[in-house]
């Protein structure tokens, strides 16, 4: 069984903390110390391997990797770009972090300013919080009502079937922690004067709408989780399991492609000058 | 019966060029050149409303309106864009030509180059051919195959739906010429130092496909008329015509918008020092 089957997201299900710990891959020595070793090794290997993907995938200037990566806040979205996809040449790889939209965008459908960013042949890109948020945030905050949002569903899967049908690959994380886990990641924060910087009041505020998150998130995945562009959910209250898990589907698809590097034309090879 | 009814695109149909010059609408008294002042007359008030329309329409901040201008070579785009758009307020409206596509839109799906220019709220936005030309000149070249073109068709379907969706207006005009009249306007630019600028060996290239170019027309066409972006046949022999009949429809569709200026904010009009 692929990585990718292990965690695709079942057709009905619920969120439950107890799932953002579930360990169904990588090394199970019971020593937790020792997991996390071996989890980071086996990541750092993937990584490595998914930089050399990358360069036959930029070769063959064909396929495109759009990978949109979803959490709650603290569920370690900036942490899986940095271990995930650090080691990817920059000419070819970008990430695009979406943030409260500006005025030019909120006078536009709320695809606008996604659309924009989208990956070109033979470019990775990785949406750091995405169009999802506009059936999340503005669903739990009843900025929009029902009717709206299962209207933005049909336009998010047209959309992604487009994508998909005019050659990108499409892979939609969620990255799942517990609720305990994010109080002790903002808790980290507080004692850590090196992390102030990365605590906002915002945050806190939001996590009062935890379950309504969840809720909101459950409804989303299953609303858009489509053979062309699949969702996977990720333990994530694991760091070194929550980049383990991402490296190995994004490799496993990288590596189903099964590219080659292109002849390449050496016609007038024989004209470089001794 | 309104003009927008009058030329809105049957669900069967055929483009014949004796319906080029089909008159429906304008003065009729027989005289030629009374009748294509009195057409003039008629634009001119016609797009000084429109420009009074749109100004209550940026007030309103809400509604955005996209006018999708397509048609043979010498159909009269641009001189559309002048007699019917040349009186907007340049701050609330554009026009965006598409040519050749660059690497990187030739790098990503066809609608991506479009959606980037779609109006934002209170805005006017002038298409002077659009993602159209992907399913018609693509089409007429072989460069896709009919499964491709048919997959576009529901590209274009939900895109445009998503936009009308998301508040927006589309209008979409085909301009519809004779073969002996693109045969005389050609000859015209020939003929006159002034407009040889205008001429392009391109032209006459495209004009051995007339026949292609017609039935791909209908096939787009009848496959993306849709009740939320309707196609109108424009017969455009006569300049005169194709502007009545545009800026008519134009005029229609933003009257029936009944818009009023909004009441404002008027709490610290006091503080205006004398």
């Amino acid at each position: 069984m692929s990585v990718a089957e292990l965690f695709h997201v079942p057709a009905k299900f619920e969120l439950k903390d107890a799932d953002a710990s579930r360990k169904l891959i990588g090394s199970s020595t019971g020593q937790k110390s020792e997991d996390k070793q071996a989890d980071k090794l086996q990541t750092t290997a993937l990584a490595e391997q998914i930089s050399g993907l990358q360069e036959v995938f930029a070769a063959n200037h064909d396929h495109k990797l759009l990978v949109i990566l979803q959490g709650m806040d603290t569920s370690g979205k900036d942490g899986t770009v940095k271990s995930v996809f650090g080691q990817l040449h920059p000419l070819g790889a970008r990430t695009v972090a979406f943030k409260a939209p500006s005025q030019a965008e909120k006078d536009r459908d709320f695809l606008w300013r996604v659309h924009k960013e989208v990956p070109g042949k033979g470019e990775i890109v990785i949406f750091n919080r995405s169009h999802y948020e506009d059936v999340l945030i503005s669903k739990v905050h009843g900025w929009i009502d029902d009717t709206e949002c299962e209207r933005r569903y049909v336009h998010i899967r047209d959309f992604e079937r487009m994508l998909v049908e005019t050659g990108t690959i499409v892979l939609k994380f969620f990255l799942h922690i517990s609720n305990a886990e994010q109080k002790q990641r903002l808790e980290e924060r507080l004692a850590d004067p090196d992390k102030h910087w990365k605590f906002d009041m915002q945050d806190l505020a939001e996590r009062v709408h935890w379950e309504a998150y969840q809720r909101a998130y459950e409804r989303a995945l299953t609303a858009t989780d489509t053979r062309e562009a699949p969702w996977y959910v990720v333990p994530s209250d694991s760091k070194t399991q929550r980049n383990l898990v991402i490296a190995s589907i994004v490799d496993e698809r990288l590596a189903s492609l099964n590219l080659k590097y292109p002849p390449g034309n050496l016609e007038y090879s024989k004209l470089i000058v001794e």
